[in-house]
């Protein structure tokens, strides 16, 4: 294999960078970031080389440094080099020292990206990392993202030698006489990648020689699936999701013919932060009563009559929410107080900003949403339903106005349009024992 | 595990069969058919035994075929037995002795399913061995079929028990006190898939315990993937697709739009026993000339003009036939011969179903195919094009007769209305050399 050829290549063909395009060069002194740095110069692409000291390994960490350094000054390039107190950093953020080496290495490279230092970051992945990260995913249990391996480009991080097997990088670093550094750390098999490198895949390359390039070509066509994947993935959500506001509405009946429904589901949901475990309790929704809901830590699915809504729980955002018991709650127009008390307790108020029922009827969770076309109720003092946009012209409320509108729903039944008028069914009455008091709070 | 609740559990959720279903039972007497009879038989399912002695292991096989004969008895059913000559079979047939067994097992099966001994046949697959059959797929290389294993139901075949570990099935005997055989074969690691079993997934369970449950996870979402896949693809073909006759049309403009490229064309030319090697060529055709095409065992996919054709290379079904040189060729509505000769020895003939035309206009290939709208030529003895559709109206010819009228193509232009009239570009002259001559010869 001519290693700078179809390094070349493959640059043009996976379209990996732009002419006139600086790239930030992660080198670690190892075998694969040395032949990246030598291919790059041979191929005279505008380079700076960036390196960083984890300081895990003692003496070790500081002569890779000296080395890169020495690497930079071979080939006349500024090298830019970061001290990390990765312990440090692993114990604050109660992370694992590999996670945490990770994440402070692609936070230096982005920030130094946004210093322009460079445009691009290349990094030396190959390969047999592709295939370990396919294999550990695989046995770990994945998806299809987990499937496709490394993508020789991301967003600013490019991986120009993913084409090429360690083997081939070793051959390459002989030929042209290329001096590296060893991380002791390599040698050992602590890591389950470690161990997939020098246990395991010796063992699946005696039974299936070709295995490697099999697992590889995998990776290519677990690629193409996935983009397919995707393509029908979106072809439901276009079908199924209506974005109204800061709200997703889904309507239930659509969804329940979606197939294969709890993938459906879970493409939907794990944007709103909900786990892959939460998938089968929001198919439940499917066949449950209007108020229950799923929440995640930013979002609430809510079965509201034929819809599910995905909501932002942060209550200022919210288009629907729950009312589950007495208390206070803000929302978008201002905040409403429940509480019960004794009809004897009581005297009524003609304050439309105060509405009292009878608690006898009252069954929780509430619903309090912007009232919408079609809603209508039964208006205090009148024995038939009516429109509540019909009720809302004949308050001569203004367009501006009637936006402010909302209502309170309970079991699909309007039981106040807030701050104006409670449901006649609703209406405290001699026989009423228990009242339950909402206040509506204007800012 | 609570086993038979979980069979049944499982065959009620995956709608294995239908009330009144009689089960024909592959029972080869090893464990895991063993206990398969005795769910169906604790489930009072309708089934009859079916047992091959593929005398592959001498006493051995005989000691089965025995032992599944008194298993049958002990339950007061059915059994059916038929002895293979494995050996003979596979040597004629040029197979292995296992592609072979496979083979007289499954012929068989459906046989007696069509001469209605049984509506569907249960096999007695595991979770483990779909584990196994992924991860062969896996390391062989595979798209996404083979990523989603066994399936429970694939037309009359059911496995029912896909759902069960070996060791659950083991659980479930021993507490049953169930005795079974074992295939000495077994415990050899001759074959790829017992070397998997005893060697490679143990190894892998140490590394990652839950591997067995997390690749069964595993192909459950790769079912998912694959159904979404194919969902994709659908929708690509619909667009892409359009079936003519016996043909399939693709415009070429459309199909080089296609994303990803290669893995939709693979998917279109697979039906049409094309090799996924020759993708490549196929996809090349995207940037060829008219006249080139690529071959399978049965069709041919040929570029002409702005599509790539799909068509039958039997002559008799064929729309579109490429004439690459002189000779004969039949098609629907007769035969062609095409012959060169000196135009020194040649005498014109005022035969409609003779064409002589110049040879030094000529050049191969040919798209032999019926005319259509929008084709026009230069009628003989005429200095301007007229459409072939008002050549025809002139010619007073019935409907019918219209419909068999076939053209000659050459480089996107129409040489010969065959039977009828020769473009007048391509006519002999008194400075022609070469001719040359076309015959129709109709049935």
């Amino acid at each position: 294999m001519d290693l700078l050829a179809s390094f070349k290549q493959f640059i043009q063909k996976e379209q990996l960078f732009l002419p006139g395009n600086k790239l930030l060069l992660a080198v670690s002194g190892g075998l694969d970031s040395v032949v990246l740095t030598d291919c790059c110069i041979a191929a005279c692409y505008d380079i700076v080389l960036a390196h960083c000291n984890f300081q895990l390994r003692g003496a070790e960490s500081d002569r890779d440094e000296q080395f890169v350094r020495k690497l930079a000054s071979k080939y006349n390039k500024t090298v830019l080099v970061r001290k990390f107190d990765t312990e440090a950093y692993a114990k604050e953020k109660k992370i694992s020292v590999q996670v945490a080496a990770r994440e402070l290495r692609y936070n230096w490279f982005f920030s130094l990206l946004d210093a322009h230092e460079a445009d691009l970051v290349f990094t030396a992945h190959h390969r047999d990392d592709n295939i370990e990260t396919l294999l550990m995913n695989f046995f770990k249990g994945t998806g299809i993202a987990g499937l496709r391996g490394i993508l020789p480009k991301q967003n600013k991080l490019v991986r120009p030698l993913l084409f090429a097997s360690r083997a081939d990088l070793q051959a390459y670093a002989e030929a042209r006489d290329l001096q590296w550094v060893e991380d002791s750390s390599n040698a050992s098999d602590k890591y389950a990648r470690n161990y997939l490198r020098h246990q395991l895949v010796p063992v699946l390359q005696e039974l299936y020689p070709q295995v490697s390039e099999n697992l590889a070509a995998n990776i290519q066509r677990f690629r193409d699936i996935e983009s397919l994947y995707h393509q029908a993935i979106s072809m439901h959500t276009k079908k199924l999701l209506e974005v109204k506001g800061n709200e997703v509405h889904i309507p239930v009946l659509k969804l329940a013919k979606a197939d294969p429904l709890n993938t459906i589901v879970y493409e939907i949901i794990k944007d709103y932060r909900f786990s892959p475990a939460q998938t089968n309790e929001v198919v439940g929704l499917l066949t449950s009563e209007t108020g229950k809901y799923v929440q995640s830590s930013s979002h609430r699915i809510l079965r509201n009559r034929k819809w599910l809504i995905i909501a932002p729980l942060a209550a200022e955002d919210a288009q629907h929410l729950l009312i589950e018991s007495t208390g206070t709650i803000n929302f978008k127009e201002g905040k409403i107080r429940l509480e019960e008390s004794a009809a004897a307790d009581f005297t009524l108020s003609a304050d439309p900003k105060i509405a009292a029922l009878d608690a006898k009827h009252i069954r929780f969770p509430f619903i309090l949403r912007p009232w919408k076309k079609g809603d209508y109720f039964y208006p205090l003092g009148m024995q038939k339903k009516k429109k509540v946009a019909r009720f809302l012209i004949d308050q001569k409320l203004s367009a501006t106005a009637k936006e402010k509108v909302w209502v309170l729903e309970m079991n699909k039944k309007i039981i106040w349009v807030v701050g104006m008028r409670i449901d006649d069914r609703f209406k405290v009455t001699n026989s009423t024992k228990s009242i339950l008091k909402i206040t509506l709070e204007t800012a």
